[in-house]
């Protein structure tokens, strides 16, 4: 009895946010008043007879597009009505999602002219069916911790997650830019690894417009940043595999991936190649690291033909895409110490901003657990965490107040 | 009837206040339980026969340390044991208050070896006797702006204060540079200024460690920060005027005052001298321009002999602090968003702290409106905000969470 009344709860609820959405949608979508009420009742009809609903075409397209438009932390949402939706919601296997996969990279990658995308897999309302996608990114590089006396290599923030590839059969070459299999998971059904073929995966070899001997660093990052571990909820229903992507802001890669001391932490090199003093602060010998190597990572995208933005002009985007947000009549929701670039914050107008405030808005998208967490102990505990997540394009920010 | 209740409940509030103060000041001075005993004995005494109570010299140091420590914005806080507090509670008169203000820049200033200092004036438990400094730092320079097809001039943080110092009579010579004068008022009384001599005011002339022409700019700043429109609260005595000053971070004058488009805006100067493309973002032209003011700004104080911290040293040495204070069992309040620097920010440990919390602890500095905000119409209206602020060494930052 108590069982069936959380039930009868929740389908109230499910009504309830369905109901919201649809409003909302067919609104900005200037569908008619007839068509709404057609389609409310449609969906009630549905929920109480199935518990559950099935968003259109329309409503998944428009609907992502909004959870682009609800994320407080991403400074590139001026684009978020040119997102492109794939409809996945038929993948039924994991080889038919890994095919799902390949086709977004393919259809995002667009030879270097970035398209934001988004796939969307079916919904996870039968816990035994769930899709899962293991990574973080579709494309990110291994990390393997020190060991051996060997020195560690790779992206410290994949160790855990090469492990996990390990662990299923994977093996990498141990070096520093390793990309890392696609991990997809059915319900409870052992996770199987695909490998990306290299023809998917556009990477950038890094130069520097006037340091000639930059390109003997080594460095590289690949060029489609493309977020696989959140949950996409619109109107109540919740997709945990939806993959989206966006282009890179050039301080994601040059200040926090490649410069992080925790991430790939090559200020020093950079700064040794640069002959600047490192045995003082007073040189502001990272700052001048951190500026070249940003410079490095824009000249060198844009050499390669790939979309990239400065963070000067996200920052300009952002303005006006708050500006048309408010010529709507919408208000946006905005995490100023998410927003603010981490590169000469206070020389973008996103500093001075004292009105951004976080709403509580949907649809959205959502942290959930790594798939891989307690895995083998607990596979219920995947259930995400309700928090708000990083979005479009993807910002690299580690910042204490959302981990 | 209702008076009175309402002046018991503030004389109890005003007690419990005190005791609180005063437990944990002694207990951090070591004094013994005898002593605190005496000591909360005679407070109460003091306040239940005159409604207030006076500190002791060591309560006055103490608890404006205490209230330096507790500072959620300052990342320089490692030093505030180190306060100098001068006890000018006997000054009277305009005249007399100038003359401590006067003795507070000479021994801060310290022929450039900054000491931090704070000068604590008579509590503000009479209105018709409260002493209010009108300046936000003592040494600070005017703003005029643009008239008569005359270019702005000056520090625009400063415009509306030097329009009441012209109104009040003072005359300044329309440049970029112009120490504006200390303006005092005792109670109703009208305003009194008084220039600074020059022989107290120390500016260093900016120049660059590489670039020759840089000093043609003609840039320079002031040495000593001296924020002195605050109000010191210590175990319920207000004190609104309570000036003190740290040393400068380089970012404060690099950064902001001179980078900020809202202030000096001189990147487009210095960018023009460096060469540098700015007619695209993605020239970085600007993080170059503020890395190249910023490295001037040190290497000038550095050449001056005057105490400066890069924003580096000033992030360990906040980390410093913060393990001090875990050692001494002591939580520390802290705000992510005034602590992090203006440059490179994501390079320092403070970025990826995500303890940070601001606590409501007293001691503490508060925010009061500008003492000329209102002067004429209803100077009642001059009473601290209440709102929690910024402190030593000033952070020179408007972050719009805590304007």
């Amino acid at each position: 009895m108590e069982m069936k009344t959380r039930e009868t709860a929740s389908m109230e609820e499910l009504i309830e946010q369905a109901e919201s959405f649809l409003r909302q949608c067919y609104s900005e979508l200037e569908k008619s008043p007839a068509e709404l009420n057609g389609r409310i009742e449609a969906v009630h009809k549905e929920i109480r007879q199935t518990g559950t609903y099935h968003h259109t075409a329309d409503e998944l397209t428009h609907g992502a597009r909004m959870a682009w438009r609800n994320n407080s932390r991403c400074i590139g949402r001026l684009f978020w009505h040119t997102l492109e939706v794939n409809d996945a919601r038929q993948a039924n296997t994991a080889p038919q999602v890994a095919e799902a996969l390949l086709r977004h990279l393919e259809r995002a990658g667009n030879g270097g002219r970035i398209r934001p995308v988004m796939t969307v897999f079916r919904s996870g309302t039968e816990p035994d069916r769930a899709i899962r996608i293991w990574n973080h990114q579709l494309i990110r590089y291994a990390g393997y911790p020190a060991a051996d006396g060997q020195p560690r290599r790779g992206d410290p923030a994949s160790d855990a997650f090469t492990a996990v590839c390990r662990k299923l059969g994977w093996q990498g070459s141990g070096g520093d830019f390793d990309v890392l299999p696609l991990v997809i998971s059915i319900g409870e059904e052992p996770p199987r690894w695909f490998t990306i073929p290299g023809s998917l995966v556009q990477e950038v070899p890094l130069s520097h417009p006037e340091i000639e001997r930059f390109g003997e660093l080594g460095l590289r990052w690949y060029a489609v940043p493309v977020v696989s571990d959140m949950l996409l909820e619109i109107g109540g229903i919740r997709y945990p595999a939806a993959p989206f992507n966006g282009w890179y802001m050039e301080t994601e890669i040059g200040s926090r991936n490649l410069g992080d001391y925790g991430r790939y932490n090559r200020l020093p090199e950079v700064a040794d190649l640069l002959g600047l003093d490192r045995s003082t602060n007073t040189s502001l010998w990272k700052d001048r690291a951190l500026l070249e190597l940003n410079r490095a990572v824009l000249h060198s995208f844009k050499l390669a033909g790939v979309s990239i933005v400065d963070h000067h002009t996200a920052a300009d985007q952002f303005v006006r895409f708050q500006e048309q947000e408010r010529q709507k009549g919408r208000e946006v929701s905005g995490k100023w110490h998410w927003l603010i670039p981490p590169m000469s914050p206070s020389s973008t107008p996103i500093w001075e901003d004292n009105k951004l405030r976080e709403l509580n808005l949907s649809p959205r998208l959502i942290y959930q657990k790594p798939a891989y967490a307690g895995r083998d102990s607990n596979p219920e505990r995947d259930e995400p965490a309700g928090q708000e997540a990083s979005a479009l394009p993807v910002q690299e920010m580690k910042c204490p107040f959302h981990q």
